[in-house]
């Protein structure tokens, strides 16, 4: 991922670790362990009630790129060993698939190669390197929950709130509706099933001119690093998929930002705003009708291990980091360093 | 635009021509002039009374990497030269930028030495060369347009309404439907203003296996390509936003193929869908405010130019050929050469 | 080629074209069809009585990104169309390999597909499209004949010597020596054979810093690029494989430039130093034992088309071309565009 | 480095550790620690009393993308922790820069902020990372030392000697000029002084049509590649600069494979060769002048740190990985996995 800044990831949910390698940070910027376990601390499990009793701890050690406090110029490696795994959870898996799962693709794919245990290099686990990569990034992007399920945020969404964004365990910025998401979440867990939601995104202080015509737009690279975040299945930037149905004279209005501060692929100094739905995560302890590969027989699944009812509180430093990467990138290729790294 | 499957794009609208390069397609492959011009004819303006009256011509000239009607293994290089245009249409646009337009950013991006000329690089008619790059992939993807302004598509698509999809001037493959659909362009074009709608595509007849997890999902790459189109504000797959909205237990059911086809990133060998948001054409006739950047005041803006009051019945080859393209490179990548090439 | 400023070329030595599309130059800088030309006519047959007697015209058109004067920042195609060719000189090859010629891997690795005439994508004519690339770069770079055959220049080069390179046919700018390279070359001529030989090139005037460690050290993407050219079979920076024989006490000089200019990979702000050698052409008018692959039975080959006797004269614009281009490339990652571009 | 299967490398010689990312290669391909181990210790140092003493140790860890013995199709992330450091040997070198080394560009470029420890990035040690990569690639490359200082071997290589490479310490396959060579490091050990030398490679069992034409030519991709490895400054393939002397009908022999395996950047089936030239190191215990950038003022250094006298007979590996890596890369682009991966 990325031209200029280029992340690479590695490791599997119930291998030795999760990792990345960030290669083309320049050099002189401070970075240290704390920076980064802070924002990776947003996103873990083990936080409360709506989410996965694992707990995860989640240490970042960095391993290269880093001396005396600054970054060098040389890759930037850092790691999370894996703790408190528990595999056997996985051993049915072997044979059951997963509906909705990749478990049937990467078997395929990978003629059973594949790690399968806790999905391997599907995990959302993987999401932790994501926001190691984004940690050296200044923090511009503001991401929040403003849909769980059915329940919507209530109101619209202004600067002064973002110190309330991480004020519950829901994600969301509006107090009323973040208690509404808490217990349809609840619900969820209780009814051993699980539930999708929405992140939005909002990126403000940006230059103009960040982003590249056609293939180098911000859309597309934003777009491409957000649907790495397993789960997610749509974006859409400014008025998105309700635009569609305004008239030019209506979208054009430049006041309301339908734009998402985005045109020709490129930054116009406004708020960059985006919409990330994500699914329903696949992984329920409800049974589920599935096929034995070994029988070749229907079957039924219950999937075991520790799961989220709903990923979605734990995905807000997730877009953020995707987010910022890619604008880090741009203004690496852009020459705008000051402002986005 | 792909990795392995390149494709680079270059010319302006009001420049010489528009062309693209596609290195990296195999041997062996027929290619002819008339393969491709069947599949720009799709998009091509100057078609009815709901598009264009500039008459584009559009005859695309293979220049490279075809020798006896087979590629030959080396770069594929297509032209359209420019005609019929009128750039003094234009002039006006070198002082007063149009509001919802790339004219802004590109000016100060570019230090004001950007082809302004019909929008330049950032034009519409840059999607002839997503079309010309995709002609060489296998014709697995059928694209239509469902909606137009508020007006949708009254049926569910199936496979047999393929043959539909170029009946009407709208492409849209529900009749009554694009009658309504063309009733509201004309509406647009009446009004000086212009409308924008969504675009379905459904892909059959991929293996399983197609795709990378992570950074190189289809959907990252499909959504990097589809962003590419200007015009283009959201995107999603399968349930997409609806999903969002769902329950694990509802969104795992394979039957109704809620994944789009795509599960972890990789094929499932379902159809695979997804669709597009396009927003209203920001070129309209009717008066709109701006600023006269010589002056510094605020001015009026009527966009001259013969422009569509809605491009979305002229994108279906356009989002056909990026899914075409991007699904051609992960064959490549994968060793699935027969079934999408 | 090319991480920022990427060039990719296409078209076949008696296709209908060859050509080259420069993406990623700033915008802003002056361009003419002329400064091409003026570096195209430096390598254009038809010179003298040692080059092939071919008159190739070789005209440059710039087909877009350049408006005005100057580069937009959109990508830059730039074409020559092809004339003057006897395709027929080259019916012969289609089943009589050349022995020393890319005639046969092409056939394989092609299937049979690849346009054979004239050694199409593989051929020196191809070379053309690198110096189209390189002419946007600054002329920080002096490549010249040191050596054809046997004869090697007699003085060391100086920068006085630059206005010299020019001032004869062989492009040496040491005039004894570019006499008895003449003769060499016509001796070969007369002997229906052909000569390799050797280009040094000098680059004054770099900013400390450009280049990256390891992967991307200028030494790896000099080389990288000077073995796209046709016929070369080394390269070696400052001291090379002479120093190789020196101790480190007498190699780490830094007043003689041992190391070229370049230290782990990055530029040291001293003269860039390489030399490349060629090896003599294999198409040559002499009879070769060969195999016809129709018929599976050895046979005897006289390449028939006119080839120069030794390309080497002809390549002193395309090393100065692809150095140029790395350079830049390297300067726009690096942030010096001022020096370099 | 590479386009289907990257290779990313982090660490520094001073750091925490050394590592690599492999992305890319196929799932299903049998490996273990055992076997890069292997190939580590045929270039780690403290073998002897020719090289270094220090005692690297060198266990490599694979720490993602192989479960149960099998590579998986995730990225393989490997990394050696870094052991028996005296990094107080380098506080000199703060403020007092090795001539001949990058200390003076790694210090421009990043302003300082670089980890200047045993040269950090630019390490020697560094090339275990290059080894790590290689080690998943066929054994069908072999490389050994040619040359050490002016002692040259005496014999032709044949397939026959290579069981003889790794039967002395200065890894050529010759011993009677190993001998001698081993003589030569020896005095130089005792004079305070480096030496450089040579590397032969030969790569057998390759099939026909490995390689692209122009860009990603076998020779642009494996210089690249050689040219990441510390000290080297020049490269040819086949008969190579002796190559470029002779004439087109003595070079077109193929019996002699003058072209070393490669015609039109293309594998051709014959062996593919090439030779290595490596600079003396630039850190030798001998007294240099230098500059000390505190004050300004000349200085003398005598670099300290245990360092190898010729760095030549541990580079045997690396050049085995790098070809090796390039060759994989190009198998796995044009489906010829069998005979290479």
């Amino acid at each position: 991922m990325g031209r200029r800044l280029v992340l690479t990831t590695f490791g599997e949910s119930h291998g030795k670790c999760v990792g990345a390698v960030l290669d083309g940070c320049p050099a002189g910027l401070k970075l240290e362990e704390g920076d980064i376990q802070g924002m990776l601390d947003q996103r873990r499990p083990g936080q409360s009630a709506i989410s996965t009793q694992r707990a995860e701890g989640d240490k970042v050690e960095i391993l290269s790129g880093v001396f005396r406090g600054s970054t060098t110029g040389a890759p930037i490696a850092m790691i999370i060993w894996n703790r408190d795994q528990r595999s056997t959870d996985y051993e049915e898996l072997k044979t059951k698939l997963r509906p909705g799962h990749s478990d049937y693709p990467a078997m395929i794919k990978y003629k059973g190669h594949n790690d399968y245990r806790g999905g391997g290099r599907f995990s959302g686990r993987l999401t932790a390197t994501l926001v190691m990569g984004g940690a050296i990034a200044r923090k511009l992007t503001h991401s929040y929950v403003s849909q769980i399920g059915k329940v919507a945020m209530g109101k619209r969404f202004t600067e002064k709130m973002i110190p309330d964004i991480y004020g519950n365990d829901v994600r969301c910025p509006d107090p009323e509706a973040a208690a509404l998401m808490r217990a349809a979440i609840l619900g969820a867990r209780r009814d051993m099933d699980s539930l999708g939601g929405m992140i939005e995104s909002v990126t403000t202080g940006l230059p103009v001119g960040l982003g590249e015509p056609v293939f180098g737009s911000l859309e597309s690279d934003i777009s491409s690093g957000v649907f790495s975040i397993p789960s997610v299945k749509g974006v859409e930037f400014g008025s998105g998929f309700a635009g569609s149905e305004s008239t030019g004279s209506q979208n054009n209005d430049t006041r309301t930002n339908n734009a998402g501060g985005i045109l020709g692929g490129i930054s116009i100094g406004m708020p960059l705003t985006l919409r990330v739905a994500f699914k329903p995560a696949s992984s329920i302890p409800r049974e589920q009708p599935t096929v034995d590969i070994k029988s070749g027989k229907d079957a039924v699944l219950s999937v075991k291990g520790r799961h989220d009812p709903c990923v979605v509180p734990r995905a807000p430093p997730v877009v953020d980091s995707v987010v910022a990467l890619v604008l880090a990138d741009h203004a690496l290729l852009g020459g705008f360093i000051g402002p986005v790294l």
